[in-house]
């Protein structure tokens, strides 16, 4: 079936609210560890998120081969998570890795690809960075392809700018389908929703979930939806029916708990707290350049947090 | 035969004095043309250089996959390039393809790869970095493996410090042969000659040539060796022979030639020198995110070098 129309003829859905980066458990020889990995994912679906955003920053997806992500996405979809929930993080400062990457992606199922600019180089203008998405485009040439642009600058040290935004979205229009934006600049999440009414606009953090929804966006992609999916669920749904007050109130919540989760490096702690939670070791395994918290600091970590509020 | 040790039972040399950090042609789809690549790197060898890094930043090599970095090495040697006059840009972002293809590269005969650190995440502890290296020895197992630290934080926003040197040093001592220095520091690099005398230090430019040779350290690897082979052999031959008065002239000149292509962006100043040199289309294409100079600026780079004196 072309994916482009489904069963009743209409778009296909992308996800929406609550999206979790989901992280990558993997064993001591740093391979990833399917069954965990699955059950995580399941468990994040059940415990209220919308989707997922598979090897992305929180991931670890640029420290894994395009065969490797690709093979723990196939698991993903074999374990019965639909992919219309699924987007894959093909981001990788080679061109042929992204498209090898993203051209399968689509070909298993997953709703969207979820491409950084090529990271290596610095100083690079938007001729190159258009030339980069456009060549990912027109090399798959594959109309079910729903790519959103992963724009995290304070880790990339590239600007995606709102002209090459723009330009992208006018030569691939529908293709270029959203953004997950982790900048953490309200002002440029609510212009990007305002601008761009095609785009879906996702923000990199839960702390801007209610903001960015009330600013016309879709939702949110975020590492601490690892462990924050209930809380974060309930911010949506209030927002969702009208219920202000309750929605700002939670949101508060939701906020200092992320906080204090981003007091700290954000995927180790997110990684020890699974450990803690989950008790399986295979938690506790990060692909270098990433290290495991020192004990001191996770100590620190866990007693500063209401676990039980926490998955 | 075992690398370790030649048929005259002495360790195998490494290149060491002027090596150019070769350039990748490429067709219109991008694809590298082996033709124009293998005879680029036999002219380097003829104009004088004493050995080639190819895949470095200059070469582009962090837009390639490993299979087409693998596949282009091997192109290379079977044109006769001599394997012990070549080291190979191994550097990724993913563990696993630096591995597989460092472990291609000894196995095929390069006398040795370069490095990069991990370079998508910022922030990371010696502790990451040491694994990262300490995971890329311990996997390949093979005691032929030589491999140097590729320090250019301008790029990858990582710091290779003295005291992870000092660790890795000590950890693998003879694996850990050497680094191509980029930070333009000359301080550093003198440091460096001076506290790792085991270690082969390779300055970033030929700016910086006679100065680490006179500071202990063994050349450099450059982008614009591409193009001034010839006077950064006469400067390394000057120095050699203890001409010193000679040397200094020579790497006067030769700083000077480095300045005037440095004023432009450097990998797409190289490609337009070589295509206006060569008359060849192969030069005129780079992958993204990095572009052709604009006709305008690489009218002034033309018109601003002595052409006769390149190649």
């Amino acid at each position: 079936m072309d994916r482009k129309e489904n069963a009743s003829g209409s778009e296909p859905t992308l996800p929406k609210g609550v999206l979790a980066a989901a992280l990558t458990p993997m064993d001591q020889d740093l391979a990833p560890v399917y069954r965990a990995f699955v059950a995580h994912c399941h468990r994040l679906l059940a415990a209220g998120c919308h989707g997922l955003a598979v090897f992305g920053t929180t991931g670890e997806g640029t420290s894994f081969t395009a065969d490797e992500r690709l093979a723990a996405l196939e698991a993903l979809l074999e374990s019965g998570v639909p992919g219309e929930v699924l987007l894959c993080g093909t981001g990788s400062s080679a061109l042929t890795d992204t498209v090898r990457l993203s051209r399968a992606a689509v070909g298993v199922g997953a709703a969207g690809v979820l491409v950084l600019p090529p990271f290596y180089y610095k100083d690079v203008d938007d001729e190159g960075l258009f030339r980069f998405f456009a060549e990912v485009v027109e090399r798959l040439g594959d109309e079910r392809l729903r790519l959103y642009l992963y724009h995290i600058p304070q880790i990339t040290g590239i600007n995606l700018g709102l002209p090459l935004i723009s330009r992208l979205l006018e030569a691939y229009p529908g293709v270029i389908a959203g953004t997950k934006d982790s900048s953490g600049d309200m002002e440029r999440i609510a212009t990007l929703c305002k601008e761009f009414p095609d785009l879906s606009v996702l923000a990199g953090s839960e702390s801007l979930l209610l903001d960015t929804l009330r600013g016309g966006g879709d939702g949110c992609i975020s590492a601490t939806v690892n462990v924050t999916s209930r809380l974060a669920r309930r911010v949506h749904d209030a927002h969702a029916s009208g219920k202000d007050d309750e929605a700002e109130a939670l949101q508060k919540r939701l906020t200092q708990l992320r906080a204090s989760i981003e007091a700290y490096p954000v995927i180790p702690a997110l990684k020890r707290l699974m450990a803690s939670l989950t008790d399986d070791e295979v938690w506790c395994n990060l692909r270098p350049p990433l290290s495991r918290l020192e004990d001191k600091r996770a100590e620190d970590l866990l007693s500063g947090l209401p676990l039980s509020e926490l998955l």
